[in-house]
C-alpha cells in the first residue's frame, strides 16, 4: 500500500493497492491551499509513480464524491486511461467533473452498488456501504492472498439515518470473523479527537423542524452542495410548513439536479419555483437554499449577505440558517458574512449558538467500534494531521492492536505487509503539485518565494540604458508597485535614485562594465537604503537594457 | 463618547470622552493585520480627529497592559503628549515598549492604584479592580455631570483569583445604587456567545498540578507572556514538585523581569537556572517556560519543535503543555506546531483535549451580573464583531435595558448621551491606519490592491527602449517574477515576446508613439494572450525608456 495523499495532511487523498504485478488506486482526491500558497487554485498528488507504471494500473475505484476524494481525477485520467468504479452518486458528480475538462467521452465508469463486489484484474473489492456527510459513501474490502485489506475512508455509524440506509455492520462483522481474518485497517482519523458518538444526521432535522415552525418571514439555509441528506431534510421541512423552495448557487443547482436524476432527492415538482419568481410569493412560503456555507467572496449567501445578489437580498426579518461548520481557514469569510446578515436585519442560526450542523465523521467510540468489528492484525490510520493519526493509533492500542502492529504512514512510503509484520519497503516520488489556473506543476518553490516577497513589501524595478560601450543613455528610472504610496513618497523615491546613480557612477570610475556585477550593485545599494529608511525588504529587480 | 476602535472589530481598542470642552482618552491598542493585509505589522486608528484637537486632550487613562489595549500608544503620544494613568503593571509593560521607540524620557506616567480615584482636567476617574488574563485590570468609572459612565473593558469575574483580588464589586454596586446612578455601561462583548460563566483561573492550577504530579521527564510549557498569573502558578507546581524553572523567548524574559521587580510574581532565585544550563539538571527537575503558544514562526517553542532552537530542542518523553486558546487565524500555525512536537515523541497537551487554558472575558451570565451591578439607563456593547454587539445588545434587553436605550457603535460615531436618550450627533474621521515597518500610514488601499495581484500571479515587466522619434532601439525584453517557471515555459515567453512585437509593429504602421497609448497596446496584447493561455492574471508593466 502506498499512500500518495493523506496522511500527515488534511485532502488529496489517495492510495495505492500493490499486489504482485498489479495496482489497484483507491480515491484520487483534491486539496485546498493553504494561504501561503500564493495564487494556487488547487493541490493535487504527485502522479510520477503513477506514470511511470500505467501499464500495471488495473482500475479506480471511488469511496465517495467529495473533493477531497475524487477532485484530481481529471487531471490522474490524462495520464492512465481505466475504468472508474464507484457507487452512482460518486460518478454522477464525477461525470460533471469530467465534462468541465472534456474527459467524459474517453473514461470509462462502472457503476457498483454497495453490498456488490467488482473484479479488476486480480483484485477482488467488496463495496461497503457506511455513512457519510455525502450519500452512497462505501468502505472497501480488497482481498489479497494474505486477507482482506479495509479501506474505511471517510465514515461514521449513523443509527437512524435519512436515507434507512446503516451502514453494512454484518459485512465488516463477516470479515473480521471469517478466516483468514482481516489483514489490514486503513481508517479514517479526522475526528479522532472527539469524544463519544458523533450525533446522528436525524438530529439536525428536528432543529431545522424548530425553527422552522416559529420562522414567520422568509428562510435562507445554507449547507454544503454535496450533502444531500441535509439538502432531503431542509425539502422535507418546507414540505411540512407548506414553503416552496429555490435555488442558488452553481453548485447547488448542479447538484440537485443530479441527485434528483439519480433517485437521492425527492422533491415534488410543484414545491420548486425559480428564484426570480420568489418575490411574488408570500414570505411566509419560501425557503432557498444556497451555496455560501464557508462565507466564499463569490458564493450565493455572501453575495446576499453583501446586498449584491441578481435576484434576493437579505432584509429585516429574515431567518438565515448557517447548516455548516467551518473548515479551518474560512473562520474569518464565515465570521464576516454572519456580521454582514445581521447588519441587514436577518435572524442568523449558525453552528456556535445550536445544533444545526453535524459532522460526517465518526467519533472516538465509533472507530472503536469499527476496530472490534474489522478485527484487523495490522492497522494503519488515515486522514488525518500527524498528531490525529497519532492519537488513532493511541486508541487502537487501547483496542488491543500491538504497537508494532500499527503503523503511522506518511506520503510516498511504501507499506509492505508480510503475514508477520507490518514495515516500510522504501519511498516512492511523491508530494504536492500545484494547479494554478490551467498550468499544472508550472508553479513551483521559486515562484512561490518570489510571490511571497512581492506579496510582502512589493518590487521595485531600476532600469537602465547602456550603449555597446557600456555607458549610461538613459535612466536610472525606478519604477515600483506594492511599495508605498508614490505620491507621498517622492522624496524617498528621488533619494533612492540618487544612491544607484552614485553606485553606478563608483562603478564606471572602477571600470566594471559586467552586467551581473552591475546589477549586484544596484541591488545591494538600493536594500541597504530602503532597509534603513523604512525597515522593509521590497524585490529589487535591476534591468539593463543596451542599444 | 467616540469610539476609535474595538466596535464592529476585534483589536485596536480606543475611546474618546469628550465633556464640554475636554477630551479624555481611554486606551490605544493595536490589531494585528488579517492575512489579507499583505506586509501590514500593525493595525492603528486613525487619530486625525485626536491631533486636531490635542489642545483639548487632558490625558489617557489605561485599562490593562495587552497589546491591543496600550499597543498604538507610542504612536499616539507622538501627536499628544498628555499623561498616561495606569495601574503599576501596565504601566511596567507599557515602560518598555515606549523605551523602544525612545519615548520613555517625554512620557509622563502616572500610576493609580486600582480602588482609588484621579482628577484630570475637569474628568473625576474611579479605577475599579476587575479580573482578566493579565493582572491589575480596572474599569473605569468617569464622573459626569449626568452621572458616571462604565468603562468595562476586557473583564471576568473570578471568584477565586490567584492574586486574592476579587473584583470590586462593592464599588461597582455602589455607583449602581447611588444617585444620580450609572448614566452608561461599556461592556466587554467578546465572549457573549458563551453560556454560564468563565471558569477560574485556578481551574487551570489543578490541571497543571495534575500533569507535573505524572510527568516523569521534562516539562515545557508554553503560554501568553503577560498572562502572569497563569505563570506564577506554573512556577508553583514547579516548587512543589522540586523542579527549577528556565525561561525562554523575549517578552517572556522582559515580562516575567518586570513583573517580578513589581511584585507580580513571587520565584524563589534559587528556582531559576539558565537555559543554557538546563542539560545539567536531571530531566525530572527541569520546566522551561515558553513562548510559541500560537505557533508564531520565530517563538522558542516553534523553534524547539523544528529543532531549531539555540539550547533545547524536544525529545522523546518529554511533556509539554500549550496551555492558551488559538487566537483566530493562528490555528494552522499552532496545528503544525503540535504535529511536530508529537513527531519528535513528546506527550503534548492541548486546549482541544484537556483543560490547559481558560478564557479572560466574562461569558453571559457575567455580562449578566454586570449589567445587573452597575443599573446603567444606557449601554453600549464594546470590544466585539457586529454579531458579538448585536447578542450582547440582546442580551442586555433581556436583562431589562429598554431597546431604545441600547446603541451599537461604529467606529467614530460621536454618541451623545442627554439625560432622556443616546444617540448618535455625527461621524469624525476614524478608521485604520497601516504600520509596515517603519512606515505608518504610506500603505493604504492601492498599494494593497497591488500587492494581492503580485501575491496571485506576480509580474510580467516589458521593457522597450526608443530614440527621440520614437523608433524602437532595444527590446522589447520580458522579465517575470512570481509568474512560472522561466526555464519551462521558455516557449509561453517567446510567445507571449512576439505578440508584443506584433502589437507594437500595428502601433508603428498607424504612427502611434504616444507613450500611454503604447503602454496599453502593450498591456492588452500580453493580458489577453496569457489569460487565454494559461488562465491567470499577472501585473503586466510595460516601461519605455527613451535615449
Amino acid at each position: 500500500m502506498i499512500p500518495l495523499g493523506g496522511v500527515g495532511e488534511i485532502g488529496k487523498n489517495m492510495m495505492l493497492v500493490e499486489v504482485d504485478d498489479e495496482i489497484l488506486i483507491i480515491d484520487a482526491g483534491v486539496m485546498f491551499p493553504e494561504d501561503d500558497l500564493l495564487g494556487i487554485d488547487l493541490v493535487i498528488p504527485d502522479f510520477s509513480y503513477v506514470k511511470q507504471n500505467s501499464h500495471r494500473v488495473k482500475g479506480i475505484v471511488l469511496t465517495h464524491g467529495h473533493e477531497d476524494h475524487i477532485g484530481a481525477l481529471p487531471y490522474l485520467l490524462k495520464d492512465v486511461n481505466v475504468p472508474v468504479y464507484g457507487t452512482k452518486l460518486t460518478l454522477g458528480l464525477l461525470e460533471v467533473k469530467l465534462s468541465e475538462h472534456k474527459l467524459l467521452k474517453g473514461t470509462r465508469l462502472k457503476v457498483v452498488n454497495p453490498g456488490c463486489s467488482v473484479q479488476i484484474g486480480n483484485f477482488k473489492v467488496d463495496f461497503i456501504r457506511v455513512n457519510h456527510s455525502i450519500a452512497d459513501t462505501c468502505a472497501l474490502a480488497i482481498h489479497t492472498p494474505l486477507g482482506p485489506i479495509i479501506y474505511a475512508s471517510d465514515f461514521k455509524f449513523d443509527q437512524t439515518p435519512i436515507d434507512g440506509e446503516v451502514a453494512d455492520f454484518h459485512k465488516l462483522a463477516e470479515l473480521g470473523d471469517k478466516s483468514p481474518g482481516v489483514l489490514a485497517l486503513f481508517s479514517d482519523s479526522t475526528n479522532v479527537e472527539r469524544e463519544g458518538f458523533t450525533l446522528s444526521e436525524k438530529f439536525v432535522g428536528s432543529t431545522i423542524d424548530e425553527i422552522f415552525r416559529s420562522a414567520r418571514e422568509r428562510i435562507v439555509v445554507a449547507t454544503f452542495a454535496s450533502n444531500i441528506h441535509r439538502i432531503q431534510q431542509i425539502i422535507d421541512a418546507a414540505f411540512k410548513y407548506n414553503r416552496k423552495v429555490a435555488f442558488t448557487g452553481r453548485s447547488m443547482i448542479n447538484n440537485i439536479e443530479i441527485a434528483r436524476n439519480l433517485g437521492y432527492l425527492t422533491i415534488p415538482e410543484d414545491m420548486i419555483v425559480d428564484i426570480r419568481n420568489c418575490s411574488s410569493l408570500p414570505d411566509n412560503r419560501v425557503v432557498l437554499l444556497t451555496t455560501g456555507s464557508q462565507g466564499e467572496p463569490m458564493a450565493a449567501l455572501t453575495r446576499m449577505a453583501r446586498g449584491d445578489h441578481y435576484h434576493i437580498n437579505i432584509r429585516n426579518g429574515d431567518t438565515v440558517i448557517i447548516s455548516a461548520s467551518a473548515i479551518p481557514g474560512n473562520e474569518k469569510f464565515i465570521g464576516e458574512t454572519i456580521n454582514q446578515l445581521f447588519k441587514r436585519g436577518a435572524n442568523v442560526i449558525y453552528e456556535d449558538i445550536s445544533g444545526v450542523h453535524v459532522s460526517g465523521h465518526a467519533s472516538q467510540e465509533e472507530l472503536k467500534l469499527m476496530l472490534n468489528l474489522v478485527k484487523p492484525k495490522f492497522f494503519v490510520p488515515v486522514h488525518g494531521e500527524y498528531r490525529h493519526l497519532y492519537h488513532h493509533a493511541k486508541l487502537a492500542e487501547d483496542v488491543g492492536i500491538p504497537k508494532e502492529n500499527i503503523y503511522i504512514a506518511e506520503v510516498g512510503d511504501r507499506i509492505r505487509f508480510t503475514e508477520k509484520e507490518v514495515k516500510k519497503d522504501d519511498s516512492i516520488q511523491s508530494g504536492q503539485v500545484f494547479v494554478d489556473g490551467l498550468g499544472v506543476g508550472d508553479v513551483g518553490n521559486i515562484v512561490l518565494r518570489d510571490r511571497r516577497v512581492l506579496s510582502e513589501d512589493g518590487i521595485i524595478i531600476v532600469v537602465i540604458t547602456i550603449d555597446q560601450q557600456g555607458k549610461i543613455l538613459s535612466g536610472p528610472d525606478i519604477v515600483t508597485r506594492g511599495f508605498v504610496y508614490i505620491r507621498e513618497s517622492e522624496e524617498l523615491i528621488a533619494e533612492a535614485t540618487s544612491r544607484v546613480e552614485e553606485a553606478l557612477k563608483e562603478c564606471e570610475k572602477n571600470n566594471i562594465t559586467e552586467w551581473s556585477v552591475l546589477k549586484n550593485t544596484v541591488r545591494d545599494s538600493l536594500n541597504n537604503y530602503i532597509y534603513k529608511k523604512i525597515k522593509r525588504n521590497p524585490m529589487i529587480l535591476p534591468i539593463i537594457m543596451q542599444v
